[in-house]
């Protein structure tokens, strides 16, 4: 646990563990193989951003019910399953200072085991009473995929715009950010205008959040992010401050740029920053971040004064800054 | 259609007919690439096992409703989405005569195209009234996926006991053929003893089914089957005519089966067929499938004549000869 946790998350700490005790509880089988590779992946329990802005959103909306610390769990697995995808979609040989799954155990166990949890994930929530909670879940994860698919079929194209990025993060990031916002706050009893509101300020955050994440995997320390780097430009995904730097440069510049993507030697992520910063790329990303962090925090001002919505706004201001 | 079909499933045509227009109206997307992806793998639908059986158990345990199409397209949604992630696993050319999705657009894209496939199915059951089939399609999901996680973990184990084997496939193909009659009957409003005979029915054909498809990969004809044959294998997986093999044979034989397993001559198959036959494993595994199907039908005489239940029978009877 973080520092920043140990600050923000004391007035949901009873429900997060709560949601971490019916994680588990869910995800035990009677296949020892499975339960090993479920209890590996317990350890990828990070920040817990959506279980923490479904609690906090419910407080800052109404009140908590069983139903989040459940609904917590839930959005929980569904982005813990995505993110044992995403290492086999990326090849990827660490996680939170951790070998990936991929790695550790193939390529098959974690492709199975991403699809054990999402199936959990969808089994956890159709306990519930109503199925409000299920068809949001379900929505949501077609989107997830839906993000992810755009970023494969627009991989090695250098001519992204701005748009089909923001279009891919959205989906791939965004969506359950601000589902597990709008689920806290639906399951906590608000109207309408406050689940949207709040679901909008999930939106903001999430696109701020993944906006940030791209330029750590520029600009970061793999030690302190805990995850490997460069990889998106090994992959071919072009992120924000390659998008704006090759429409700032001239015809020439840009040849320059793509030659050195394509490149594989051991200076070339340190190159590619330095051409970044040439034409304030990275400053314009860091910028777009401020941008949505405004965005989400603006919805928070319409909320009635609560700890909950102090933070939230912590967390929002967090996004943009945030190192690791 | 193949034949059988057209001969059996004429009294449930026209569900099958809503349920296939459900399944094409519920992955519709936005984005041209994911749309693609979505139509190609329409082209999976072979025999519709899943469909068929959960309409023709409500059928034969009482009143076809609404909710049965919308089920027989989330099953079949589901069945599809383990036969992507299955070719990806199994690095598969070829599914119903076609390349496979895997081949064509690559892993990455068949990863995500399970993924959409599979919270496609889960937001559709849960646009149901109740939430019954959505935890019934929830366990049923993380069974088939711990079913393929136990033989992924047993892969080139020659000591694979047939208990074991068993399990494999009660759960990666019983159960969702199990859950797919147990859905119908239920929804049809059948009594509980009927609903478990149905599901028990489901669970023999499915066994039954599975031990057929494990021998045609030995046996079959690639051209008829319309995949690739000789993988099972290829990747290490034992199945029943080896297990038996293994089993009746010295330790002399023995050694010389598992080198032959290790081979990669071009006449490495036909020379297991030859060692297998020596040992009437292959005759052993037929006549379990008959067992199995013996047990299927047996369920139906509990059942009160109609002509539903008299296509089941014809079903089961299908399993046992099968060559494609």
């Amino acid at each position: 646990m973080t520092v920043l946790q140990h600050d923000l998350y004391g007035g949901i700490q009873a429900e997060l563990d709560a949601s971490a005790a019916i994680f588990r509880d869910e995800l035990r089988s009677d296949l020892p193989f499975v339960n090993e590779l479920c209890e590996y992946v317990e350890r990828y329990h990070g920040k817990r951003v959506r279980p923490a802005v479904l609690l906090l959103a419910g407080q800052a909306a109404g009140r908590l019910t069983p139903a989040h610390a459940v609904l917590a769990a839930v959005v929980e697995m569904v982005h813990i399953a995505t993110l044992v995808h995403d290492d086999v979609l990326d090849d990827a040989d660490t996680r939170r200072h951790l070998p990936t799954v991929c790695r550790l155990s193939g390529n098959e166990a974690a492709v199975l085991l991403g699809d054990v949890l999402f199936s959990h994930a969808y089994h956890l929530c159709s306990g519930l009473e109503s199925q409000f909670a299920a068809r949001q879940i379900g929505r949501t994860a077609v989107a997830l995929c839906e993000g992810e698919l755009l970023q494969v079929s627009n991989r090695g194209r250098f001519d992204l715009s701005e748009a089909t990025y923001l279009e891919i993060i959205l989906r791939k990031t965004a969506s359950l950010i601000a589902t597990s916002c709008l689920l806290g706050a639906h399951y906590a009893g608000a109207d309408e205008g406050t689940v949207r509101r709040l679901a909008t300020f999930g939106e903001s955050l999430g696109i701020a959040f993944q906006i940030r994440d791209d330029l750590l995997d520029i600009t970061g320390d793999a030690a302190e992010v805990g995850k490997t780097l460069g990889r998106d430009v090994e992959k071919g995904k072009l992120t924000l401050p390659l998008i704006h730097h090759l429409r700032a440069v001239d015809a020439r510049e840009r040849a320059a740029t793509e030659a050195l993507l394509s490149d594989t030697g051991d200076d070339r992520d340190a190159r590619i920053v330095e051409r970044l910063r040439e034409t304030d790329s990275i400053a314009f990303a860091h910028d777009r971040v401020r941008v949505h962090v405004g965005t989400a925090i603006a919805q928070l001002d319409a909320l009635p004064p609560s700890p909950a919505r102090d933070t939230l706004r912590v967390m929002a201001d967090f996004v943009a800054s945030r190192t690791f």
